[in-house]
């Protein structure tokens, strides 16, 4: 009997490869792994090697501080129309070189990203197979690594078709897994699950590591552009093999060389803050392809939406139907009294009152229900200083959609709208797609046409200065750099799930999703539910404090007020802070954070000089130290507290007790002491006294 | 903080759901699902529910002695080119019905196989989608679960493309497992590993569970044929869902209905030789498709095999070439002399001295080495009453043996040649496959397009009269029910690791085999390396007598005396028992046994009275007991034992310590204890006393 996980070996192979090679090669047993190139990051913090091995396998490590922390690891691809990629490689160059910029975000969490990284370039060539090349880019950051394949322009493989990707990631410490199940179609929806890491299955990412040893990994792509998207599907003990999502009618890539992969990436730090304040995906991503974007436009909403899914009202038409001109004149009304600039409807349009999800073919983009007015309510809008916020639900009918697209967008341009919200819900997150031939299939949203379809509503809707947030969308990998328009996201269990029930996210949920689902990019997560309560009155897992520290700490540019305006009047102290709080940055600093137990953030205001703290807990309570360090050295600061009350417990009516100090004076040296309660937060407002 | 394993909830899609079919439906919370059919076995032991959720999914459980063992599991089929067959489903309508036949196989463990079982047939449609109807059908025996999908002949669904199967395995109680890795194209060669069931990642079937209240539970499929073979991939939690073997150009499955799945599988007890006790697999199978079948032989056999494995020859040509004609003389000498029907000779043809793995394209099936001449050699066999064993090494290439295959079965049929084994080595086991437009492309050897292939060989074989025994093989699923022509296979590590080292098989490897790989079927194990010796003379794990216990504990109708010649004469009083023991057998019945620990075998010569065991354990010292209660009762039998010395142990030089003791009388009262050294065995032959 023998218990241990056991790491196989391919050794079947390499013998009759060494039995055919001559038979002179000792003995199966000793592959040793030669290290054809390595580089170090500019600090010397992270280190690769790349490996051939005696048949001439690529593969790769990665050190920190001189220690194994990804242990050897294979890299390659099997393809369907010729050999593998696989093995039989030799070195045929290789070259390392230095680069260190700085470039501005249009918005985002800092203005200013340090892109300043070593670059190991190896070229690797397979001669008993006509000489095929394929070259592996790594770029080394201290706080990262990323690699990507490049397939060179080559005759011999013109045309490439994937049916796996090769690649591993080995972590060589034991370690723990923060994670979400992938591959079930649901659309990223999955709970964050916490097991050892040799205990997960099939893993979207990005997917969040923690070894015995102290060590933070979170492993993710960048760039994602025309190809599948990778799963991480854990092979063996901690073992870990690219998947790429399945294509619907061939295999999941198909390219014409020459063509760049995406970056296969790993944030490595010695803290959950360190993952987070890591640049790595964006500085792996293109610079803006748009120009001038300064119509995409950071901004606070409210809409007909929560509404829906407190059962209040419905998106399809009848007596409760929600997006009615004079409910939504209410909103443009409260959104102008309150200084949101945006107010979404969603059921306006034709096709909710069938059977649409997973299906959509009877939506309208451009044909309003008779009881939406959609020239006289965006004129009413302007009027007030409000835009409003265009809704394309596709019920996952991505062919449908695209058909419709441009007249879609030309229709929101012409009445101002300048953002839209788009939704594929599906039944089990199949999307149909358009083949070659125009026949409809069905694929998943994750795959290579999936990404085609993503980036081409982002990019149309560029030509129409219009701004996206995908819901039910594809995952981050940081695309917003290169289109700016692509503001924000679904991606992960929303506060939808709390009005639903059954159950509601747990009270680490946030805790979970910024050293998981944020790492990616920005979450359009509708925080601010200040009412606590999903359907029925069923109460939230958290405070309310909790509630307005969410809008610092999970990013997204454009912040939904996702509450009732009713509920918003009921609450005005803690209504402020939501109005007050900006959602673009000049700096952000994540103060500490252990994934799915705490976190706590400070931003600052990109267009101002107040900084902002946002600190959330799990169902624990806590204290945790506010070194206010980051604040300019010399001033003074007035603190606008939004705590918990001593009372205040997630599971209680006392999670609705907030205190709000007004009157705090403090400075950079200064240490505050944040009690969070059970299921509790705190957002703090730091104002420079002049 | 939460660490535990949840599993996740399709809610959000039910909630959408409701709110479009009225809104009236209280809560998503409430997803009762409701029994829409059930059925017991013949026994009552088991009893499958067959459900349906509020959302129109199918799903089912099973319950043994009443206590649920399989928690609701979905069923149903993502298609590309239609709707999901997955959810709006109603029942059409059900039926039961009561089977009770026994049938005879031509070779086996057991003559005489029953066939009881209660068929449970669920008509479901889906009446929203085109009024389309997926049957699933049930067939309960006491030891075990079998169901399979009908896609009917209906208009609405003539082609069926299907990505993926939704069929889902949720074990009820906490359990382990004893599995090995799928989907790494390795040809089924990776070692069982035994680990907490919630640590399983792709799972290569037959997967065996055992829970933590004491149920057996073996997940495998029957009849896999024209279909993508089914991996297991763990979800979440004890949540399995079938995974189909991608297809290399196209979705997993293309079928035109009418046609059905093959049969999911589980073999459910309360022991582990209970699990192999079962007939499930074979009786799920059709009945012999090939008419008079008396043409096909078991044997035993010879071959120039081992002496490539452990260096002393090579396949390909040059100065060590193992297959010459004056070798291969030497080994039919041996085989007339010693009572063996075969000789197996591999590296005879052309092909073998380029890159041949992965490759193949170099392989002549008709043309010999110079130095081999086969119309002599099959011609001196005949003579001396044997006959030799052919051999197709593909390479992997399947395209390029179809075009082959027709003329070396004939070639092979001209010279008495009466099996062959073949073989399909490649890197990493993708075959290269001809798709309809005569273009070679990659796949996996478990996809759909292999499923045709490796039965192609064996129908093809049939028409020459010719038995099959494949290596590196597509899995068992009981085909040889209907095509008795497909005698054996590998797929499992093989006694070749032993001759490679790096690691040699563990000394549990038998013990797992016997409840995971062997529950499939018969495997070429190619047992008995009397010598305990791979390459450079290291010690196998095992003791002498554990490799005569093997020829009984692994079932194969073909088994091969692997060792040299030279170590058999060594060994004339252990060889003894190779010589004697039968490979076809009027009974079977596994003693005792637990996986990866221990397990007793006895069977009864088909063509005689004698009973034969084989016991093995694993690194521990065991004493069983073996109760001979299979003997006939009021007779007396001559027991000729050979056991493990007292002195024996795998690790030292002691694994030679051999006793055979042949002078103890024994009746079916008896009760003997067996002593297995650590790595050892015990094989005992009965004859009836006169």
């Amino acid at each position: 009997m023998k218990g241990v996980l056991v790491i196989a070996c391919l050794r079947k192979l390499t013998f009759v490869l060494c039995l055919c090679l001559g038979g002179s090669v000792a003995s199966a047993a000793t592959v040793a792994d030669e290290v054809i190139a390595r580089a170090a990051s500019p600090g010397d913090v992270l280190s690769v090697e790349v490996l051939l091995d005696a048949t001439g396998r690529l593969g790769y490590t990665v050190k920190r501080r001189g220690k194994e922390v990804i242990a050897p690891s294979r890299l390659g691809f099997v393809l369907t129309n010729a050999p593998k990629l696989d093995r039989a490689f030799t070195l045929a160059k290789q070259s390392v070189s230095d680069h260190d910029e700085t470039w501005e975000q249009p918005w985002g969490e800092r203005q200013f990203v340090r892109n300043h990284y070593r670059e190991l370039r190896v070229d690797a060539v397979q001669k008993a197979r006509g000489d095929r090349h394929l070259l592996v880019v790594f770029r080394i950051y201290d706080d990262g690594v990323g690699f990507r394949y490049e397939f060179p322009d080559q005759p011999q493989l013109k045309s490439v078709k994937i049916s796996d990707e090769l690649t591993e990631f080995v972590v060589a410490d034991q370690a723990t897994a923060w994670w979400s199940v992938a591959g079930e179609r649901e659309n990223l929806e999955y709970p964050v699950q916490k097991t050892p890491l040799h205990a997960v299955a099939l893993a979207n990412t990005p997917m969040t590591v923690k070894t015995d040893t102290g060590v933070y990994i979170a492993f993710h792509e960048a760039a994602l552009v025309d190809f599948a998207s990778m799963w991480l599907r854990r092979v063996d003990g901690q073992k870990f093999r690219a998947y790429l999502t399945p294509g619907a009618t061939g295999p999941a890539v198909e390219r014409q060389a020459p063509f760049t992969t995406p970056w296969r990436t790993m944030q490595i730090s010695d803290s959950a803050p360190g993952l987070y304040m890591s640049d790595l995906i964006l500085n792996l991503n293109e610079p803006n392809k748009l120009g001038d974007v300064s119509w995409v436009k950071p901004y606070k909403y409210v809409g007909v939406w929560w509404e829906m899914h407190v059962e209040k009202s419905t998106w399809g038409t009848g007596p409760k139907h929600g997006a009615t001109t004079a409910n939504v004149k209410r909103y443009i009304d409260f959104a102008a009294r309150h200084g949101f600039r945006g107010v979404l409807v969603e059921g306006w349009n034709k096709g909710w009152d069938g059977e649409w999800f997973g299906n959509g073919s009877d939506f309208s983009f451009t044909e309003s229900h008779p009881d939406f007015d959609l020239p006289a309510l965006s004129a009413y809008a302007a009027k007030k200083g409000v835009r409003l916020i265009g809704h394309h639900e596709t019920g996952g009918n991505a062919a449908h959609y695209e058909d419709q697209m441009a007249g879609a967008y030309k229709l929101y341009a012409s009445h101002g709208v300048d953002s839209v919200k788009s939704g594929y819900v599906t039944e089990a997150g199949t999307v149909q797609f358009k083949g070659a031939d125009g026949t409809i299939h069905y694929g998943f949203s994750d795959s290579q046409e999936g990404t085609r379809h993503f980036l081409k509503a982002v990019t149309e809707a560029a030509r129409y200065k219009i701004a996206v947030n995908t819901h039910e969308p594809i995952k981050d990998t940081g695309l917003r750099r290169a289109y700016p328009n692509w503001v924000s996201r679904e991606g992960a269990r929303g506060m939808e799930y709390n009005a639903w029930g059954n159950p509601i996210n747990d009270p680490d949920h946030e805790a979970n999703l910024v050293f998981t689902r944020m790492l990616s990019g920005p979450m359009d997560y509708t925080p601010g539910i200040l009412s606590l309560a999903g359907q029925k009155g069923r109460a939230i897992h958290s405070t309310q404090a909790r509630q307005l520290a969410n809008f610092v700490v999970i990013y997204s540019p454009i912040q939904m007020a996702a509450d009732l305006p009713e509920n918003y009047e009921k609450y005005p102290a803690a209504f402020k802070f939501i109005k007050d709080v900006p959602v673009d940055w000049a700096d952000t600093r994540v103060i500490n954070g252990e994934p799915g137990d705490y976190a706590t953030f400070a931003r600052k205001d990109r267009h101002g000089q107040d900084w902002y703290v946002g600190a959330v807990t799990d169902e624990e309570a806590r204290t945790l130290e506010l070194p206010l360090s980051f604040l300019d050295a010399g001033k003074r600061y007035q603190a606008e507290i939004y705590r918990d009350g001593d009372q205040a417990n997630f599971r209680t009516e006392k999670r609705f007790d907030l205190v709000v100090e007004k009157k705090k004076t403090v400075t950079s040296t200064d240490v505050l002491k944040l009690k969070l309660a059970p299921g509790g937060g705190q957002a703090i407002r730091f104002t420079p006294l002049k």
